[in-house]
């Protein structure tokens, strides 16, 4: 292999002077824990999950595996694709934003299948990719990303204000940003309703090619 | 629920500026293919892999689940975590400049259990977690995120250095950001050494609590 023809300065030494932030570690509370255990998309309050590496035991998102679906329309529909959407974190300020933006007094979170209400994380629909949530037990969950706002979470909003014409569409704008975040369990174990929940966000470097 | 106390712009409307950089799509090129089936660290050339959502199938990391290692000293070691560790990803720019760091003429992937030598991204160490690499098959890949270098890598080195004492602690000092990434199957399907890889890089925003 030959020796580098620029110098390290040039490739590396020199960085081009990205945005970044150190890692952060802080506890939020987890305020209510549910499950999407009936027949459609809502969700009900549980004191207490065990969860598994599938996820939530009888939670309609529970798999290891998931058909792919229009969320990612670059694979074939219905092919097996590894679940990271198993588990719905909500937070208490962008569901008010959000019905704020809708005109209605409020947006429920066992409305648009939350698994989880956490309290205590600002701007939590925009925690970063790789965040781990870590619970008292030692379950701990990993951030997939943002929930893209669609149409039938819109729909089940709008079941609830039977005046408010063409609101599954609305959601999907106003809820941009604010719909909460999917996870996948990295290490399984009891999960506890109203527990504090160790909250660890990697370091970040924003890449530009 | 009450009407926010505050108004949107002081809760949403007027975001805190932060820095972020919108999705990025481009391509790359997978120049080798490699698996680690033999006794130990090492890897060697495949034109062909047939990856599972289990990974790389007779590859030392191939798994569903790992047991927690020292990398995850937060998980008592040898519990069974969700394994996003499947796949290990260098580039050849950087491979030159931890040589460099080192005072030795390479180091080839090989040794460090590279499965994929990707070139045409600059950075790759720094691509972030939630990155796909899509394949000609349909064959896809999530980036869990840096490979952090540790001793055992760089005693995989120092074998091919005899000269060189202490390399293996020298290692992970000068492989820092520059080991590249580890990554899990997303779509099972076949990859083929040559090949071209398409790569999304997902919105980015920088989250400060």
């Amino acid at each position: 292999m030959p020796s580098p023809v620029h110098s390290a300065a040039d490739l590396f030494g020199i960085e081009p002077s990205v945005p970044s932030v150190a890692g952060q570690r802080f506890n939020a509370k987890l305020s209510r824990l549910l499950i999407a255990d009936g027949a459609g998309f809502a969700t009900r309050d549980v004191e207490r999950l065990e969860v598994t590496l599938d996820g939530v035991p009888g939670d309609r998102h529970e798999g290891i595996a998931r058909p792919a679906d229009s969320r990612v329309p670059w694979y074939p529909r219905g092919t097996p694709i590894r679940n990271s959407r198993q588990v719905t974190i909500l937070a208490p300020d962008e569901l008010m934003e959000m019905a704020r933006r809708l005109g209605v007094d409020e947006v429920k979170p066992e409305w648009i299948g939350s698994n989880m209400v956490l309290e205590g994380v600002p701007r939590l629909t925009q925690l970063p990719p790789g965040t781990r949530l870590h619970f008292p037990s030692g379950a701990a969950l990993a951030v997939e990303g943002e929930n893209a706002p669609c149409r039938h979470a819109g729909a089940a909003v709008a079941a609830f204000y039977p005046d408010s014409e063409g609101m599954d569409v609305a959601f999907v704008k106003a809820a941009k940003g604010l719909r909460g975040l999917v996870a996948w369990v990295e290490r399984a174990g009891e999960i506890l309703a109203g527990s504090e929940v160790s909250v660890r966000v990697p370091a970040q470097k924003l890449w530009v090619r």
